[in-house]
């Protein structure tokens, strides 16, 4: 699970610390710009500039297409450097070479900031509105700064990821509501049927296992309703959260979606029964949300959903 | 809880982060000696020089008493760089001026690396045979270039803990007779009595409240043992390893000691009876120590203690 700009909006320090980044970089680039970049929901977005008064078309907050940056072209997964000392000499980025000569890129150095088990999160780079000469010790320091950076990334994101799943976790939630309370959305509160059952029979390890392809499925799922985020928020209990949709049709089909997801397992992992109860509940952005009794009226339209007999949604009103 | 040398010796990649470091440093202060410190035990220890091949009286893995290092003197509270651009001059250091000559020291710039919630790991030094002026500007670079490094060892470190009591985890323990079977030694497993129940009837959180106040009573007689370190295994499990000692009559005593230390309770934590059994097994350096047989064979005399009325030791043989 990659960082989304959300999750980096939490991170203490974060704009304090990308500035040292920047700093440190600079040292090794004199007069060059340099950027950090992160890579979310199929974008590049500059996330901080080295110096705002420029002559190059880079702002903070812009946000560019996958197929229209150089970026992207980075081999994130050798983890090696990407160096252009003069964009019109430089025959693979032919397609690309209008748009830096037309943004005042004419030469380009960018490294990969990883995180997790080497997931992309961005870029670290410096551009010139010259042809430059790199040298390789400038850009070896480069490469550090970014591991640098990236145990930061790392350390940061582990505070919000529950450790068995790697799904978000309950001070994920809380804080995400702190900050952004505009959409209007609703939550999904998902207990698994027959989860006790199974962990009890089989042991914790195979329990484990459920856990682990539960948070999968739902991350698969969201992936490609291409909105929300799911949560462990322990045991078998998880929170899905859509966003920008209230209206109960489209919740009833998601919630299909989940149940017809979660209700099929190999035979070989277990012979019990195993299927998903959900409550839900919305929110709007026109008053505060309060989490707590967001989560309590969606515990409730679950705890409905179980005594009409599990495997099923209910609405809290 | 500090990280001590041998946490350290157990990190990836620990080597090559601090040469980073040192290398990054060095473009900051060109031709001075760099280096990296620990604190522990009452020492500091040398981990890494910039260069091995030096005027200056310092190598890796050289271990210098507090009082004598001037490192010990930077303010780590206010997280402040100490700077001596000419230690002939400098009347605060005027106990350490004539060591420090000896080593060839004559201008040093230290700056503190913390971790967890500001506790002192060590330090990050430029010395120099010669008197120096220090730029503001190579300061503060040197003190990024620390606090990136204290985000890398924070990340680290939380791998080996447990994330309620800030103890050492089950993972740590595994690794930890991986690497280091050279002594004898004993190790104590210990098991709350009465714990579920304070739990069940008093809720998780005072139950928390029990096991982090178990860790750092734990944490406070150990530093008083000046060996051995604490393990939380997972809910009311502990396990206490001892260094250096084999004989049944100081185990006996320790035993002792670990039982007046989890049987007095404050009455206004809870009502109920609590107090701690304990299983003990030893281990030699002359065979490679097999840690699931020694965690089984106390666990098999901690069930005797609770077997014989709890609130005891035994010893497995």
């Amino acid at each position: 699970m990659g960082i989304s700009l959300n999750e980096i909006n939490m991170y203490k320090n974060f704009d304090e610390l990308a500035q040292d980044i920047l700093e440190m970089a600079q040292e090794f680039f004199p007069g060059k710009l340099l950027f950090l970049s992160n890579f979310s929901n199929n974008k590049q977005i500059i996330l901080k500039l080295s110096d705002k008064d420029t002559d190059i078309s880079l702002s903070e907050g812009m946000s560019i297409e996958f197929n229209q940056t150089v970026c992207k072209r980075i081999d994130f997964k050798q983890n090696k450097p990407l160096m252009i000392e003069d964009v019109k000499n430089e025959p693979v980025l032919v397609d690309l070479r209008d748009m830096l000569e037309e943004a005042n890129i004419h030469s380009y150095v960018g490294v990969p900031i990883t995180v997790g088990t080497g997931e992309a999160f961005g870029t670290l780079c410096a551009v010139h509105h010259q042809e430059s000469e790199f040298s390789n010790k400038s850009v070896k320091m480069l490469q550090r700064i970014a591991r640098m950076f990236s145990y930061y990334l790392e350390l940061e994101r582990l505070a919000f990821r529950d450790s068995l799943t790697g799904l978000y976790n309950r001070y994920f939630l809380y804080k995400y509501f702190d900050h952004y309370s505009v959409k209007d959305g609703a939550i999904f509160f998902l207990d698994l049927d027959g989860f006790k059952t199974i962990n009890d029979k089989y042991g914790h390890e195979k329990g484990d296992l459920i856990l682990k392809e539960t948070a999968s499925r739902l991350e698969l799922f969201l992936k490609q309703q291409q909105t929300g985020y799911a949560v462990r928020l322990g045991g078998d209990e998880f929170i899905v959260v859509i966003e920008g949709v209230t209206s109960k049709e489209i919740l009833t089909e998601v919630s299909k979606s989940i149940l017809t997801l979660l209700s099929t397992w190999d035979q070989n992992m277990h012979k019990s029964q195993l299927s998903v109860s959900i409550g839900i509940d919305t929110y709007t952005s026109k008053e505060k949300v309060d989490v707590n009794s967001l989560l309590k009226n969606a515990d409730q339209a679950l705890y409905r959903a179980k005594s009409k007999g599990k495997n099923r949604y209910q609405f809290f009103s």
